[in-house]
């Protein structure tokens, strides 16, 4: 019998506020009512609005980017019902596509206002701005960051079952826990449940006041159901394996990355677009036992940009932080070292420290955990791919200042 | 004019007790004597001993490993003054090749005890393990692993220039902080200057006193020079940058591998060998301003082992530890998840625990820093290749329990 | 300034005959008058019918393929002037994306009969023969050749440039004097001009009635401009440089492949399919001088399904054809013979031949020149990955007879 | 039971004549004596001469290569009785390493004179010319053609199992049938048996009379066996299949090279050396049968210099002549084509033509069959390495003219 074309569940309307469209939600709750039933082995297209509910706009002001309302974020599409899913089953989910939307080819890459959400180096770099990014169909460029051309390694950011009404219980218990452990930090350490903006699709106010109370946010991945893993392959041909806590499932996608660095460290740090999914969705029954699965693993897809492995500048950080302090195997402080070693690197050609730091949370640079045994130091290692460059960065080639622009500030 | 076979600067003599042989030495410091010169741009052989200086031997025991004498190991080849560097300047240390000593075609991988050593899992693995690696040709394959075989990503656990005493101050202190500081975790943070088994080639005993109160011990890598820094990728073809701070550069290297994971979680987790390193030393002067270095940088050689994108089945990892302790963005934490996953995974087919221990250490698993910003969790993968498995590991594949034999032990 | 979305200067009807749409042609000819202008260093979109203009079918018989009219072939789209370029440029063609049309997921790949077409092995495998190919994303597979699975490696099977009216004569005179001296061999070795459905879009019938006198057949590619090159690598990403033999170069595009294997040796061997293509042209001026340029060249893009080297069979071939006879220095025989030994290899594992035939046409496989000086044999080799298999294929494995269905047959 | 250091069979000595040698033959016959015996499943070292037996010198004149002595070349180390191997086994041959000898560290490689010996291009290019390689690790670089620098895949031109009586009666008539068939030729197109310089080992004068009459010259690859196959990917870590014909197989190897590229097309092309193989022996009982054999298969080694599929520029050649004249489908003169299409490129940067012939025959450059059925035009392809020149070759670059030097000539 011959194949038809795909069905495709949901269409997004970019018009309409985000907020406001029965087919999105925003929070992690098992009692958002489902918008679709999809079979068992069926496979479907599934549109998605970039994370902020395009709130980001294609211009060269970052004053969006300083205004986000980050309550009104992350609205995910779904969730949908898998047929034949019930807790202890493991949800196959075979990506067989992510593409931009045709008239939206274009996406962004935000560092957010050390006080509005912040970012790996928000101590250093506290500053909001934005780089736009155009799709050139694999490849993209940026106004904001000339000099780099990539292909993108397109893949959601979130994608994940509902928990159930136990496995949420814990998460909001132990982020308690977190927040109320870490109140001298002066700074947000976690998201607890908000009910400001909360938006559960055709959840009537019932549903919706106790999503708000309850509902955990969709900002850290969960090791129970994965969520906003944010990891940069995770693309097109993948197959991933999710534990289901409920019945049916309850799947949920959404915040499409056209690129992404393993960090992700501006946090709105991909290169952040709408666009659709094609999903083919299958049942592995008694899966989570049969596995031995406590939290999603994955089976990359066969087709990565490639570099050889003598194309690319790795960059060293260890456990000692910017202010000389040694720190006992933290990979989290070695990362961030590594990740100043390439800026300093960098600068040199000509851009400043925020067009940087914005093209390492984009571009496909591959974050290693090196050595993580040697006490007291954690090593970490960054590599930076030398041929997305128009120009020679290797450690040989004389870097003279280039006129690199700038990319996108806030006023003020 | 025609090439000439390359001079050996050092061959080992594997008989000998490692710590009373003139061109080995066991901590960083700027007054060990050099013990050999090398012209700028030229090219030598230099061979080293395993990390541990012949402590482990090739049998199914692993009381070797539960006896090893930690402050008998790290033992260096050099330090070789490298004419014309001078401090401020990088030395350019170009690895043409590294391989096993002919006649010694086999390496180890160890569990050390979590009473002496211990490793990234030993609150859960405490007992000390061995496997011993067979090495055909670029392949290799062990009695205690059995059903795997790849090919080895061969290169130096240590390499770097001395430090000058400055630098060495540096270290002195800030792990001397650490220490204080941590004196209530009840493990050992750091290993501050001991004069226990300090070995300093041909220096004479006020050196040997000196260094054995101010050296550096060899176990970590460290940002001002690299040092111990296992990091995988650093194989044949491989070009590193490191600054120079003393006269003479005194570059010394030791810790060969055969292969190492991304981690190198169990601490003696490569495949930990004898063997024979090719190196052409160049001299970039005033490198450091150029290049704007605080740490090492590196490009790898053009020749991988390379398994498909679609053929490593990848683990997610969180902060949120095995006691169900949220941690905020612990990427330490994530990635001891992430190894225990693979662990449970792994087990299915036969293996124990110790061995897939074993394994993630020595394997070319790739360890990667996925999300670091999406608080309050940390999320790390890990990617295990199915092709070294010569059954199939798929989740899809049945996995029957095989008879998948032992690693080595300690006898009680 | 914000990207638009790019304009599609051509949308096919697929209802329509394509033999009447104003927008495509199917000969070579500098008359066939231009069907839209394109500016310098525009990306425009660009839709193509499939090679045969939709006379093969999604069904189960091969009928179609058997009664395929060869003179209503090859329907490609343009001319397109591109604005600025004169004879002695360079026309840059970046491919920036190819993709299938969302309503038509799925190709077919053609057995023609020998007395209708023919291909590489019809002198063994002379029936019509077909396989109709699912597009699930990026991966395909086929209801009439169970158990393979595979990325395609998406490209035009056709693109190139105008050729000059005294480019046109030296084709037209040079295969005259083949077919004249091949007359002996009882088959078609070229195909003349032949005034038989030409097609030559808004041509009106003066213009037919030359192009069909004197318009190139579209089935060679030739070394002055390209054309119906079948290269299998020049997929998305790509950049190609095509010599440009009349002003506004006249550039065309057609035949698009969801995947092909080195030699399409079916002759229809690719997975044929209607599809869309974005291009962004630019002119190198004086190029053809520039860069010495006799016949196109292309850089590959960044992306393409990888295979771990380890992952491929390699086949065998020499120039002593299967009637044991020796050939000087052959590599059309020796490469024929290295697809009959996949063939027999593959058999075994319970394909039928045509079946294999089929595949080895549109798989990725690798045909290489392995020695082509070693008298009197020529060595070519075919590499097979084995991962498209979803069973084990390797030398090692035990071939159980599967049922493995059968290619769709033409009724007698 | 610990591993051993592997038995060395046999050790070459550069200093006698390679004629003299008894471990050593220059033909393929049934009836040339083993020299050694190797278990089933065992694992042996064994060193070669080059494939001329010492007759090309490192130094900066061709005299060597245009007075070579083609009745002296292709010695073989063997042959080696494996035990158990029987006719219709399959004998696998595991390629753990290939390793130049230690205290050797170059190569060579040279166009023939076109009368003595020829190449690919001899017609176009009939002078003799050398290149000097000098080996880096696992890199190599000629001060014969500057600029250039690269890793190599190290490999055994020629390996092999004796032929039977039958099968060498069989390669002798139909080789005997191509000979008088092409006396029209005026160029050799094959070499029948020659007793000038024969050399059988340990053979005595009946045997060395019978081989000098029989024995089939070791020049091209053949079918039934492999032999000279020539294929640049039978590198370390690959496993090749070949038929066995007589009892104990009487393997043989040889001719090994540093690396290739695809044809080699300047016939002494590779980087030739004298080194060491490692092989394991396996027998596979009723191979033939089993695996439907007629020709040897192979399954590549899992490390390869890598270059991303974007970092080669690609040339297509097509089967009209350098004289304009149009072939049928004929891929040898497609790929000579293609070849001079690459020479005609590279020499607009101060490269002379014999340079570029020399480094298109050992450098990685990738030969394809692209199209092998669009009538009249085979299609090939060639892909050069970008990253192997330490300046920038792509189109868009200036072509300054460098001085680039010289290959090495044959004085008048």
């Amino acid at each position: 019998m011959p194949m038809q074309a795909l069905r495709t569940t949901v269409k997004v309307d970019l018009e309409k506020d985000a907020g406001t469209l029965p087919y999105l939600h925003n929070r992690w709750h098992p009692d958002i009512p489902c918008i679709d039933k999809i079979k068992n082995n069926e496979t479907v297209k599934i549109q998605c609005v970039d994370w902020t509910g395009g709130q980001i706009k294609n211009n060269d002001s970052a004053d969006d980017v300083r205004d986000v309302d980050l309550t009104k974020i992350h609205y995910l599409t779904g969730p949908f019902e898998i047929e034949e899913a019930e807790p202890g089953d493991v949800l196959v989910v075979d990506i067989q596509d992510v593409q931009p939307l045709p008239d939206q080819p274009w996406g962004f890459t935000g560092i957010f206002a050390k006080e509005n959400g912040g970012g790996f180096l928000d101590e250093i770099y506290p500053k909001p701005a934005k780089a736009i990014w155009d799709f050139e169909g694999i490849n993209c460029s940026s106004r904001h960051i000339p000099g780099v051309r990539f292909a993108g390694l397109i893949h959601p950011g979130i994608l994940g079952c509902a928990p159930s009404h136990e496995v949420l219980k814990t998460w909001n218990e132990r982020e308690a826990t977190l927040i109320s452990e870490c109140s001298h930090m002066g700074r947000d350490v976690a998201q607890p449940p908000n009910a400001t903006n909360v938006h559960v699709g055709t959840g009537d106010d019932s549903i919706k006041e106790k999503v708000g109370r309850e509902g955990a946010r969709t900002i850290p991945g969960r090791p129970e159901h994965g969520g906003n893993c944010d990891i940069k392959n995770l693309s097109r041909g993948s197959k991933v394996y999710l534990p289901v806590h409920v019945a049916g499932a309850k799947f949920s996608v959404g915040d499409l990355h056209f690129s992404q660095g393993d960090g992700e460290i501006s946090f709105c740090g991909a290169i952040e677009m709408a666009g659709e999914i094609t999903i083919k969705f299958s049942v592995m029954k008694g899966g989570v036992e049969h596995l031995g699965m406590k939290s999603p693993i994955y089976i990359p897809g066969p087709v990565e940009p490639q570099f050889g492995p003598g194309r690319y500048i790795y960059f060293e950080g260890f456990s000692v932080d910017e202010h000389g302090k040694q720190h006992y195997l933290d990979a989290t402080i070695a990362y961030r070292q590594t990740c100043l070693r390439v800026i300093e690197y960098l600068r040199r050609f000509g851009y400043d420290d925020y067009q940087i730091y914005l093209l390492l949370s984009c571009a496909p640079v591959q974050g290693h955990i090196a050595g993580i045994v040697d006490i007291p130091n954690a090593c970490t290692t960054m590599g930076l791919p030398i041929d997305i460059f128009d120009f020679d960065i290797r450690p040989e080639a004389k870097p003279e200042k280039r006129d690199l622009g700038s990319c996108a500030y806030a006023s003020k």
